[in-house]
């Protein structure tokens, strides 16, 4: 099997098949409104992606599969609140559309169906486990996003605080996804070690692509306006390394725009890039972000018991995420 | 063992010893807070006397106990933020002393480790039974508070209707923390039963006597002035009861003290316990609160394998709870 999108659709109609249908409305109908907003699926689809790796099955990983997406889900819903987004993928997030306290509790209960569905899996030997792994990059996300807050506040976060940061918030639950595939598919401890290295990673790579192509992205091909980062004072990469490799004056003027919101928005955003370009700090990103992912792939071509058409097909879903080219 | 003293001393013992110490401190700061402002520590003792009705090694039970008061305050946590009570156990909630978003993202953090808790019980094999009771209670308590917020918006909520609720949002909690105790101690299933609707049904009746207390108590012995849920228009018992027995007139006074919050208090407060005692609600009430300690007390003495001197301390402790006279 191991076909993406055959698995993103076993996923699709498993999420299909168990909507949220139970009184009252008003806790659940939000949990079924986020649930099928949409969006990539990704992290259900690297945990059958990985139990596939092992065994023939993938069925029997929905559960799992749909424990990971609920997760994610959840966070969403309670960041969207945190960070009084009004949209997610483009429509009202949860609480714009119904409200906060509505955001707050159908996240929660949200949080406690994921353990429902983990406990689903036919492989209770495993269970301990699972839960195990599950929680420890439950409280990772948390964690992560703690610190996204703390740092916005901050203005001395370095580059391995920012790289702390991102693996909490973003690659952790990567990486969860694939460790969970596979003690699910009950693989050799290794190879689950080297998955979980190689999700990390990865996702470590992807957000550094996604902070470049913030700002130096084609706009025709990102299909969103550059700068966004620069324009919400966001402390990426490319800034936290600018002011790393800044001489002094340039360092001023990186500090002067990050200290207010009184610039006109085009200008600002010229400005910095300017800056970043003459502190070589594309290339350096992309140099860092190649970094990650030579490691995510050394990881992935050290798992042992997999068939490797599916290795190969976790080596190209990561390149159509990370980009093959910047 | 069974004194309830000792078992609440154990407990603290436990959270002392188990603090959140670790980073980001803005995440587990707030943890520590909420966990020390104490509290009669009522669902971790259950546990611990659950257990200690069926095996000498009490301690055994102590994570599960933990997991139980970290679900209990992260509730609280959660809904003071829904309620926007700006007091708990009168002191700022988390949110007051902190902000919402802390007190969404600490409350989050909490759930989940929960789930670390249950992991740490030594006995492995009835982990899928302490996960899957525990998420069944913790469900049931979100759509407790969902149907508890939901009333405050109709005007047609029927006595079943409000029992189902205050099951949900706090009898469930109750009952659970006795399952589960009783689980870790591997009772048999008949007495966990019992144990189970022993809880559900001494918790309806501890509202009850709540509701009852909050209009009929003598402030000096309940500790605080009377009518304050006349005051908030809560629909409690006394009110739906009495809206079921109300003439057309008296129905109408109930009605319009119910639509707004123009009146003078003390006043108002006066009116509608004076229409509560004419439709005889304190004795119908106390009535009521009795049938579910009667049905209470028959499974609690149904139950086989247990210590007798345990299960007459389960009696004490349910007869302080909810009143030996109102």
């Amino acid at each position: 099997m191991a076909d993406i999108k055959k698995l993103q659709q076993l996923f699709l109609d498993y999420l299909e098949e168990n909507p949220w249908n139970q009184a009252p409305s008003g806790l659940y109908e939000p949990v079924n409104y986020i649930m099928q907003l949409g969006g990539k699926r990704l992290r259900p689809v690297l945990v059958l992606l990985a139990y596939d790796l092992f065994r023939d099955d993938v069925k029997k990983a929905l559960p799992v599969a749909m424990a990971v997406e609920i997760f994610h889900n959840f966070t969403l819903v309670h960041d969207d609140i945190m960070d009084a987004a009004p949209l997610r993928r483009g429509m009202p997030s949860v609480h714009t559309k119904y409200d906060i306290n509505t955001g707050i509790l159908s996240g929660d209960v949200m949080l406690i169906d994921c353990y429902e569905y983990l406990l689903k899996v036919n492989a209770s030997q495993r269970l301990k486990q699972l839960v195990s792994i599950f929680n420890k990059v439950a409280i990772k996300v948390c964690e992560g996003q703690q610190y996204d807050i703390d740092f916005e506040k901050r203005t001395d976060v370095t580059i391995e605080e920012y790289v702390e940061m991102i693996k909490r918030k973003t690659a952790t639950l990567i990486a969860g996804s694939l460790a969970l595939g596979a003690t699910t598919a009950e693989a050799p401890e290794e190879d689950i070690q080297h998955l979980s290295a190689f999700g990390e990673n990865i996702g470590i790579a992807f957000q550094m692509q996604d902070d470049y192509l913030d700002t130096f992205g084609d706009p025709q091909k990102v299909g969103k306006k550059t700068g966004g980062d620069i324009i919400q004072n966001k402390k990426t990469f490319l800034i936290l390394k600018a002011m790393a490799l800044a001489a002094p004056a340039q360092r001023r003027q990186l500090e002067t725009y990050f200290s207010g919101t009184h610039f006109d928005e085009t200008e600002k955003v010229e400005r910095l890039t300017l800056i970043l370009h003459q502190l070589n700090i594309p290339k350096l990103t992309l140099q860092i972000k190649q970094q990650y992912q030579d490691e995510a792939f050394r990881h992935l071509d050290a798992i042992h018991a997999a068939r490797p058409e599916g290795i190969a097909t976790l080596r190209e879903l990561s390149l159509s995420l990370i980009g093959r080219e910047a």
